[in-house]
């Protein structure tokens, strides 16, 4: 039996169109570094999509996650600024301290409920502001959907957005997973980032070979990521490759379909967990986009990793991840083991 | 009529072959960041080609070229060390201060004759050995072949490289060329790295889409270079496609096959440019491998530069660089136009 | 009347011996960086104060407590390293970033216990190890006492030490007030040192005008400290100020006999506390050396802050730091004072 | 007989006035960390001295000119800027990567005339704003006096400022021998700094025991040195020891006369020189502050080291520095036995 991978969606390959888009743009010479007619449109797309009437944002291609994160957060966050973040944040749990590295600001976690901060988190943090023995406080940095595959609500990231405007500190968001958000949200992406002054939207988890794009929406920084960009070594020279892909992922909402299909499969997954009725399986979080964490027995993981490799998050705690390629039989499949194990 | 790049060799696009092999991976799921069969293929055929007898480098793949420059430094010199290397170097000149901003160490550039440095140059740099007002003498760091299209010999490079072990320091090579310099000197990939320690082996401009690999051979710094990688962000998530193309790059020979395309290429220029025997164009370096660099009057760089893009390297003097896919009849077609302005 | 400060250890003066000896040693020329021989003899007196029998650790002499911490935790610490620390340690808490802004480590902040971390806290960071996604665990970083005035016993920091050697991580000790732990431990500063890798041994807190020591036992990495030290502008040009700063407060221990009337005041303060009875006012913490962290309600605080200056630790807890100079009297009229409030 | 240094003006001690000053400060409890009367006191008599009119520039105390200088150029420049300096700035040549390490900018040195850089160099590295292949030109440092006692006119300084305006970079002033330069060009500090944004102003070379001043003329950056102040750890807790040394060097103009005296000492050694016209002996560089350049064998150098120790600052030449205590005598002494050796 073919390994099907829960451990994360970048286990899942390219989406073909996107792979097609790379072999059309494979043809002939091209300006480097961006000055491609590939690059151009992929970010006119991008800046139509997250435009708002008479703003335009900035768009820069770069090639991943943790790159593009620490990019936006070096250009939002002063030398001595700090970040606020949750304790689960990538930014803070899984990028081997890029962010301190690069000079990006010290990250202060905070425990987050629901994987998610909140206004009074920021205040507590801001009350830092022009003490100069501590780190000043600078940015604050969410990731949409969380962590754990949970969703701030419209509502909640319009209060945060108040809130970090009221102590004038910025607002990122990590977006690897930014199109499962507007599915589950049913919104737009523009919508989805009010607010926000630097999005890191993700290509890689939702069907691309690689390849993120940050959008800038704050005025007072822009024009300055690019040189962030290229002393962080994430300015990719045949930029067309990055390019083309997004414009097959933008093309006729290829991205939000992708990103249907995987939150459809978590989806599936919690109701059949639900349904198994297995007194030692549980889901520990409120499954709200592709990400399904499962409390089981130690032995019953062990098991069904062989064919469905996945993360334990914490003991006695597994994360299953879908993808843009998770099918209604991989799932089913997976719950039938499940019940052979815990049923 | 389409134009032709002699900007750069990563204005080129991606070998059939490679691309082939990105679409053959592209297939199911797979394991991140490396735990892949392609990039254990790549990994496994990178260290044959690398190994001598007995010993076995490391060796991972990375984004780009300034990265994995980046990430080999930092491995290799302490924080408060510096790398001497020519002013034109590339880590010097191109990469916008990336390996001071990774803490990789302070960079010493010295003129150079004909683009390298040699061991007097090292020897004067290493006087500042246990001086604790400066920077620390800790790694020299060469472009093999060189930013103007020249090349160490093989006597040269073991003269630098005894010269390192004299002084206790380590030894860069920047291979962004490495395999056109393979076929200029006409000797294995593990002759032409005799003596490095790292070696930054480039795919992006040899024919791939995008990758480079590092090769350790330094003992003591082995293990620690996949911190590093991730902590720049220089690691992966989808590493197979990476993977893949250096499998199809290294299937017999097509990455020296591509180099000596290019090679080839910069020959026929720089002979059509003697036969041409006009009085203002002239080469300025000795051609050794795929780049040019001529002489010729602004007005007729102008006019060229419509068709063929090429950047200016210093006034009056134009850099032509070959690629894989530089066709005989471009480089005819150049020098025809060459003629008409300059004859 | 005048104020005595309470806020900080720091507010107090020079000892005159102190202040003698450096109008001493203010006298004709001497060789800079530290080639004099008032620097020579304190570098003496601490090798031979913290020696043991055929071992003779490093000491360097440098400005500040954060100076001496940081380049302590940047000797010992890879750039991709992590450091545990308790979240009130000084590094995390007080330092704004210092110790990040200087590649020297990431901090991994725990709650701990009475202001102590123990090896259970090293095990589980210690897990980390080996896993490229985080950043490496490399040292456990304590301060001797710690910030809320507890003490380290002799056989808690035996099992750090050996937890640390097992996991093979360095182990460094912020002794900015080391001398009040050798008083109150009631032994040697070699003893106290025990299993320390890099120990930051306190001058300004204990009488000097400025001016830390930085104890290397640890055999890998002595040679290096210097270099750091010179990077981050902690080399004094005029080093003779701190030996001979150094001299006077190792002079028939007078370094001690400081420690010990600083540790004597809080003890007679906390035993004033608990005297008076008073239902709001209570000792939070033990007082082990001479700190006191007192809760009382906001309105007595504040009347007391009028005259003895202190600083409000968290809502509703006051820190009361005394100094070397401290006086009878001060506690005396402090508590007679607080009994008006609260009694 | 006594050795006399002509090493450094660090090798002098610290002027008695400075010396009586501190012990009058060491005088019962006070505020830290720049919360006590002297250093508010050194800081507006510094504001007089820079002010002008309706301006009051910023002033903040610091250890040594190492910090002052990093923290300035740190809150000038971004983390992808460019520092452009000569090649024998002290920032380059001799604070071992202390800039580069705190991500204080890329320094782009120059050869320069007689020690100073000129417009033409600014214009020529300003040449890369825009291009984000290199670092950004964001600050010009230069030395006054300069690293060889020669000084830049107030007309050469008004040009580099202008040029510096036109070119929107920052203009950064290591004065580590400010005072030096005020005397020799006959003008106030006010006119010494014009058009300056940030000015390191020494004291421990003109007779202090340790300190420094930076003071803040640019307004886009007031208000944000203090962060990196304290980030860098250039912060110090018994702050009035360094405000009290200022506020006795700058009393009845102190800071001036030991300057003065430097400068004649210099200019005494230069016409011995003169006067000796010994064929193997020569002044190198103009004398135009307190330091002298002398082209002398190297026997007659070994000789002259072991009373009056002195650095060759190339192969044949040697500097001779003079501080505010040099003594007439001195310089005669060493002018005879100069005469003796080579004469």
């Amino acid at each position: 039996m073919e390994q099907r991978f829960f451990a994360s969606d970048n286990s899942s390959p390219a989406h073909p169109a996107v792979l097609e888009a790379v072999a059309r743009a494979n043809n002939g010479h091209a300006g480097s570094y961006g000055a491609d007619p590939w690059t151009a449109e992929a970010i006119q797309q991008l800046q139509q999509l997250f435009g708002t009437g008479t703003t335009v944002p900035e768009v820069l291609l770069a090639y991943n996650g943790t790159g593009a994160n620490t990019m936006a957060l070096r250009a939002l966050v002063p030398r001595y600024g700090s970040v606020l973040c949750t304790g689960i944040a990538h930014i803070n749990r899984d990028e081997a301290g890029a962010v301190q590295a690069a000079g990006a600001g010290r990250l202060c976690a905070v425990p987050g409920e629901n994987g998610k901060l909140g206004p009074d988190d920021i205040r507590r943090w801001a009350d830092d502001q022009g003490v100069e023995h501590h780190s000043q406080p600078a940015a604050v940095s969410i990731t949409q959907p969380t962590e754990i595959g949970t969703l701030y609500s419209l509502t909640e990231l319009q209060e945060i957005a108040a809130c970090c405007r009221e102590h004038r500190v910025k607002l990122h968001m990590d977006g690897a997973r930014f199109a499962n958000a507007c599915v589950a949200l049913g919104c737009s992406p523009a919508e989805a980032a009010a607010g926000v002054d630097m999005l890191a939207f993700g290509g890689t988890k939702n069907g691309m070979l690689f390849g993120e794009a940050v959008v800038v929406f704050d005025a007072e920084t822009a024009g300055q990521l690019r040189y962030h960009r290229k002393q962080l070594a994430q300015l990719h020279s045949k930029m067309r490759y990055i390019g083309a892909q997004f414009t097959a992922l933008l093309q006729d909402g290829l991205y939000l379909e992708n990103a249907a299909a995987a939150n459809a499969a978590a989806a599936q997954l919690a109701a059949g967990v639900a349904a198994l009725q297995a007194p030692d399986v549980a889901v520990v979080y409120p499954v709200e986009a592709n990400g399904v964490f499962l409390r089981m027995p130690a032995p019953a993981a062990q098991t069904l990793q062989q064919h469905w490799p996945f993360y334990c998050w914490e003991p006695g705690v597994y994360r299953i991840m879908c993808s843009w390629d998770t099918r209604e039989e991989d799932i089913a499949s997976f719950l039938r083991e499940l019940k052979k194990e815990c049923g």
